[in-house]
């Protein structure tokens, strides 16, 4: 993982502990972890929703672990149990929890994410921004309209 | 549900509490209800791990609800989330929950709930006590050797 | 495994076979083996709901393997799909089988399979036989009652 | 779902069929009771792996259904299940599908289906072809080297 990545991951875990969110995610390392860091950094409270079958599998930045033993099929939880999505990157794991949020009819924010098209029509439910900040100024803001 | 048995959940769920603990449960109304209620009447820490696709499903003592949209499924990560099982009462539901625990090696405790045996032989792995202070000193002895 | 228990899935495995039924089970080995070998010996079609990431775990007599990825957590599978269930001796998986089984309100059939009690009641909704013939009649015509 | 897609989906089923291979899908409506059609008239096996609790949901092609009760989590069996995907069209479920079998380094054939990019390099993964006889030959190809 670029370390530019993994700081933006990070910052984007402090900003949602510092506006008070909780940080769910997949619960390992890399851009996961760096996000769990960043909001443990500022007291925040972090969800792990684990593939495996061992809780000692999370990062030790996580608290509450959720133990699946589901396999990448753990990945619509996260999806569902996020009230919006900011997806960091492009690992493949990643667009499985943008495809569930788009079918869910969750908003999905975009950091140096995915870009979908289909018959050269651009999907417009990806919302790119450029800051952590602004990430997770228009999550928060499009969770409310959710619920 | 009798008020006996509410009764009972809500003090487990105010033992897990005063212990340190966190309570894990499947997150909706009865005997996951009351013992939600219990634990939040001592600051405890509950987690709902929900089979629908609405976090506004959880009962109202939930304060980290995971939503699944898995329906029963959901019942075998309630199991392997838990470092311990406590089973009070007999749904079925208890009843598959006692099941993964007992396929995963984890302890379970049991409060009036089921008993199994096979060919006349009682299975020994469900270990029976009176009290919700018992159970819950139980279980978390035995999470300890579990972690 | 012991020998009379082989058997005894082999024939059950025949008998679904021969009334043109289609057996699934959780595509593995034991007595999930020597059902499928035994449908397999009659022409019949097996399903098998494996947990693992790999088609080639399934037994060697599954025609439809499914790839669940998602470990025991498939077994809620295996009871959903069944339109009846047979209980064949009494590993924890089979446990968890009857247990969603019994909550979805669907017929089990018990061969030397668990008992259930809570509370010195009796759980009436195993339905205990004797012989592979029996299991798999009134299996048939209980699944009749239950589309 | 317009005419041209309905068509090229059943004519995706057919050659799955004559090519003697197992069509598995969601079970449901639209482009998967299309292809299901296809399948059957050419005498082919379909397997249909519904996200709900009834059997009576998938749609009247579906040979063999498999009930999940788990909602859109069942897209990740799909994918696993396959040995290929052929994607049609561009529904948010078949975009989790591709999502899962990139993540499983699975063969992804695409007929008029989503097109990813990422920093502005385009996702490889992603086999465009024209049309239904070459998905199937290309799918049936692929699937061989990956067991």
């Amino acid at each position: 993982m670029p370390a530019a990545v993994k700081e933006l991951a990070e910052e984007v875990g402090q900003e949602i502990a510092r506006q008070g969110a909780v940080l769910v995610c997949g619960g390992l390392g890399g851009v996961m972890e760096a996000a769990c860091k960043g909001a443990a950094k500022e007291g925040g409270l972090t969800v792990g929703i684990l593939p495996g079958d061992d809780r000692r599998s999370a990062n030790q930045y996580v608290q509450i672990p959720i133990v699946t033993g589901m396999g990448y099929a753990r990945n619509s939880i996260v999806a569902r149990t996020a009230q919006a999505v900011i997806a960091i990157d492009g690992a493949y794991g990643t667009l499985t929890e943008i495809a569930y949020a788009l079918q869910d009819g969750k908003p999905v924010i975009g950091l140096g994410t995915w870009s979908l098209s289909i018959g050269g029509r651009k999907e417009k439910n990806i919302i790119p921004v450029k800051t952590a900040k602004a990430a997770v100024a228009k999550a928060i803001k499009l969770a409310g309209n959710n619920s």
